[in-house]
């Protein structure tokens, strides 16, 4: 949370552009003895990966990932992890056009103006292509999690597309990999296959509501007043490329809720407390309250559209723009794992953080 | 972000609990020679202040802050400046039932989980009488960003009561002080008077959505991509209790807009670019465009109500609780100076960030 | 470590002007649970607070700590615990004389340069006097000690004062409460009586060298790199007013040695790894081995002395000054329970820490 | 100053191990329009790196730097810079027979306490060679300082070797190339490469001081009281391998002195304030004088000798240990262009903060 720093205890700096040699990044303050190896990361990568459907952007990148340090005789030392995932299959030549224009929507202009220079390839360090690092460490984050919370599930999905919204009714979580759209409702996956085509001949793209939830989360993670899980998850999902809102729990609906309605009563089960709904997203007062942490967020449209819209060169001349290049119509569909990715390193650096304070000892009830 | 610190370079640590001595925070990083005084800050705390009308609680504090520490002869001296305000109007016996019960919707069990204990008075830690102290803060970072950026204004109200909200089309920002809601909608006003009222008697409480906008933000502040200043707004919003979701420019929308809807055209004005719309609100790509930055976000009904609710307490019995104590039936309306404030802070640590990363120059464009 | 605040997840921000109205801090990441009051403080500030003996400044302060938060029922509570102490012996009519002139050895002049203002009374911030919120902090991090690490001691001791050093073959660490120098060297103390009383008289003062040990430091704690014990003790020291040299185990001595002589040879014994010798200090590759933690620092003279010096003013102006007020003749004196306090500091992180990454595991030796 | 994370703004995040495929950093934080290419790096490297002469390790890498981001078209674009170099020359093999035993004065014990498990092939994490990507981190550093202070001039040298140290009558600064030590005193370079190769020969090893002078330091770098400019140097210098203390100015010595004879006094010249002397190391209250800034640390005694001392493995036997490999007699030889390395990595990110606060504007004298 410091220029390109994600983490208090379990820290990731990320680095590369799109069209560089490569991209990568460090994960710092990882346990020892966590069970760590390239194929541990892998999965998660290929599920981020470009050129796998239509729907994604054709760039073939292979992805692979390379643990360059922090890992000895198959587990984690306690020292920084470097990952790097090469770039191979940059064609910046698409980009030459947009060197010295400004797409709309895009942060070529603001770039421009903080920085002075900028490296335009393919949205330079601006691209969704850093994602992949976030992936990458998300992993780390989901193997240490494997070992210190064998219960934990976290689960990506889109809820949303443009204006098409999933129905609650036909979820079925197990068939969220059944489609090119993480979607969990097979009837609007069928639905959104269509939609997205249309929209993508017409040379348009179009934005999408992302919603991951963790199960298994123990109450206690999370600590007053800024270092809060929900204020960590806002900002955690808010620096992923393209998103505009973010939604703990009812999100934006609590606002038109009444204090009756909006209170998560709660009854005593055998394990413990037991809410009788989740209207809080798992979160009350930015602590975990065992509860599934539920996290949404909203991904624009891809700015990047061969339908040419109007903006301004450097020199200041208004042009007509538009943007060539191998784009994602609906870049939401690939926010899916790094929205999962993103809680992974949330939940993570929390955890350690929980345990160096209390120890991770908890308040007894009953 | 790190416990009870927010900001990077103007940093704000804050301190205390409802029902404590006092409450208060150290600014530190301030640059020096900023003309500051009790008086400058007072202003802000007294928008905030409880018992100013019937919407909010009855709790009478005079809010008063002193500044201990960091100012010379008017100035700022670089050193840190510590606030205290004094907590005088405790009712601590009103909270004697919740000592073991806990609250639907309240931190009540979190901190319980997380801590073993907890000063239940008042809320403790939790309480929303914490962010006076944000509020103060804030006002350091106002004093700084006036003679920083002078042109720079920054603007609160809240533009939904419940489901019900304002018309875009009846908004005059000059009404804002007129209506205990800073409601920019006069008819909503109205109408929002009667249905809280409603509410109230009924021992009831609604949410809200709040906005800030912030007009005259420099091109250039924010940085790619853990310090982005979306992510850092949505950090500070969803840092204030009760608020559920942040949304930056179109928000949740933006899922809704196609690529050609919402791109936001530029063209070349006698003062550099331009912006034909403002769906991104004012930031791309995490750096600010020079547009207004809009930031909204929901804030939760009151959990505090005389209506019983189904809980626990920390024996593991089964309870029916009403919340007694003063509190507001809509505590989104003092959170429109607190979202003011924090948008104060955010700004203010990024020009200084800037500052130090690029020395204030902007790319130059024409 | 960022401005006024020290410390990775035990953090303490402190703020306060010598003359101004208080001083005090704000300890950020404490465990709930710990048994505190201001009577567990209060004896360590009664260590520093000046005006016990003529060899430390005649000012009189009470140094009475509050405590304004964080401590509920005895205990803390795991959030932010704000000390204050008010200023009640000012005179700062003793330094409108040097409102405008810089004393040589001082901050004034580069307080000037940075800030361009300064509260000048008694030297404002740069006043030893913050160094009792430092001692207030370390209280705190003491308690939370005595209730994690049982066995832990921590000593303070000088053992030069000017060119007179302690004879270690005459040490007994229990008479270092019956001199007024933190001297375990009964016949040293008597020596440097004479020594100062002369310096003091003739408007002179001297430096010191100060050495704060710690026995029943567990072994692990530190981390590389840039979070070393060693590393981190290091800035503790240094960020004391008037250090100007820190010490590990051997420290400069260090540079003398053989690799033959310098290697502590380890045996193994009952308990586990016995070490022969601990030139180390105590720290191996900036962790603990176990060893008491050996730190030492070197305290530059009192720069406030009554023998006139050359130096200018803030208008440019060739002047020769004599610094009035109330002055230690050897600060060194209290600077040895403030390296208590900083090296209780570094311990209590530095455990937090290491709880949050391992888990306070340690590896198996036999 | 975060596990292997170091400065505020200007931030170095290092990783990798002795005998892993590379090391490496990512600087993040840089200003851009830096002039930067991997020429500008890899003059330091080549200062550093080993096998240059009989009396450094025989380790032979070439140290070749790659810059894999955040430089475009020949300037730094602001984003992250991340650095590699590739291991070539690793010889793991020499190690095992320490894989389970703990080489005294080394970090084999602690790093197997806290962690568990270990990379000990070349000491891993804990071997000097990470150094090398500080030097290339420095490097970075000092084409930034180039550019915004063109006056500062950073050297460092070596003092002392063993217990025989430079006669500062002889110093000639222009020397310092001309032997293998870095020695600004021609007659006790002769001197030491008798005493060193009669060491070598004989198994063992020596310490050594080395100084670090940075000239055209501007007034006013450097912040009370966590941040100052001493403390976080007296931090860089410790993390480096080896180093066991760290001088200010006089540094121990300034606890010989009297307040008389300490006093840097100060006239008035052409130029702005002049002092009569440089006790203080230039640096008064945390902050810089404009005087040389002057820091000396001591380096230990290479722990790896093929003299055989008493030790233990894992398994808690009692073993007579040699340390084979290729080592340096005396690794502060290799300490200077690291200590210079990290002199730069502290101007650097002080005067990026100094920059942020006070906007690099100076209070007037005279």
């Amino acid at each position: 949370m410091s220029l390109n720093t994600f983490g208090h205890l379990f820290r990731v700096t990320t680095w590369g552009e799109s069209h560089g040699p490569a991209i990568g990044c460090t994960v710092d303050g990882c346990p020892p003895g966590v069970r760590l190896s390239e194929a541990d990361l892998q999965p998660w990568l290929d599920r981020r990966k470009p050129g796998t459907s239509k729907f994604t952007t054709q760039r073939q990148e292979a992805d692979e990932v390379r643990i360059l340090s922090g890992v000895f005789e198959g587990v984690t030392t306690g020292t920084p992890i470097a990952l790097m995932i090469e770039n191979t299959d940059q064609r910046s030549k698409d980009y030459s056009n947009i060197a010295q224009a400004f797409r709309p929507g895009h942060a070529d202009i603001t770039y421009h103006q903080k920085y002075g220079v900028r490296d335009y390839r393919g949205g330079g360090r601006s691209s969704a292509r850093e994602t992949a690092s976030r992936v990458a460490a998300g992993g780390v984050a989901r193997a240490m999690l494997a070992q210190m919370l064998p219960g934990l599930r976290i689960t990506g999905y889109m809820v949303q597309m443009g204006p098409r919204g999933i129905d609650r009714a036909r979820v079925d979580l197990d068939t969220i990999g059944n489609n090119p759209f993480w979607c969990p409702d097979p009837v609007a996956a069928s639905d959104w296959a269509v939609y997205l085509d249309e929209l993508r001949l017409s040379h348009n793209s179009v934005g999408a509501v992302i919603e991951v939830v963790a199960e298994g989360v123990p109450a206690g993670l999370g600590a007053p007043l800024y270092g809060k899980l929900d204020s960590d998850l806002a900002a955690a999902m808010m620096s992923i490329n393209a998103v505009k809102a973010v939604e703990i729990g009812d999100g934006m609906a609590a606002a038109t809720l009444t204090g009756v309605e909006n209170a998560d009563e709660i009854r005593m089960g055998a394990q413990g407390p037991e809410f009788l709904s989740n209207h809080a997203g798992g979160i009350l007062g930015g602590i975990s309250s065992g509860q599934p942490v539920v996290c949404r967020f909203a991904v624009k449209p891809t700015s990047s559209i061969l339908t040419p819209r109007r903006t301004i060169n450097a020199t200041g001349e208004e042009i007509d723009l538009i943007t060539k290049g191998r784009h994602d119509p609906c870049v939401g569909i690939r926010a899916v794992p790094v929205g999962e990715a993103m809680m992974a390193l949330v939940l993570a650096d929390h955890l350690l953080l929980d345990r160096g304070q209390t120890g991770g000892t908890r308040g007894v009830i009953g």
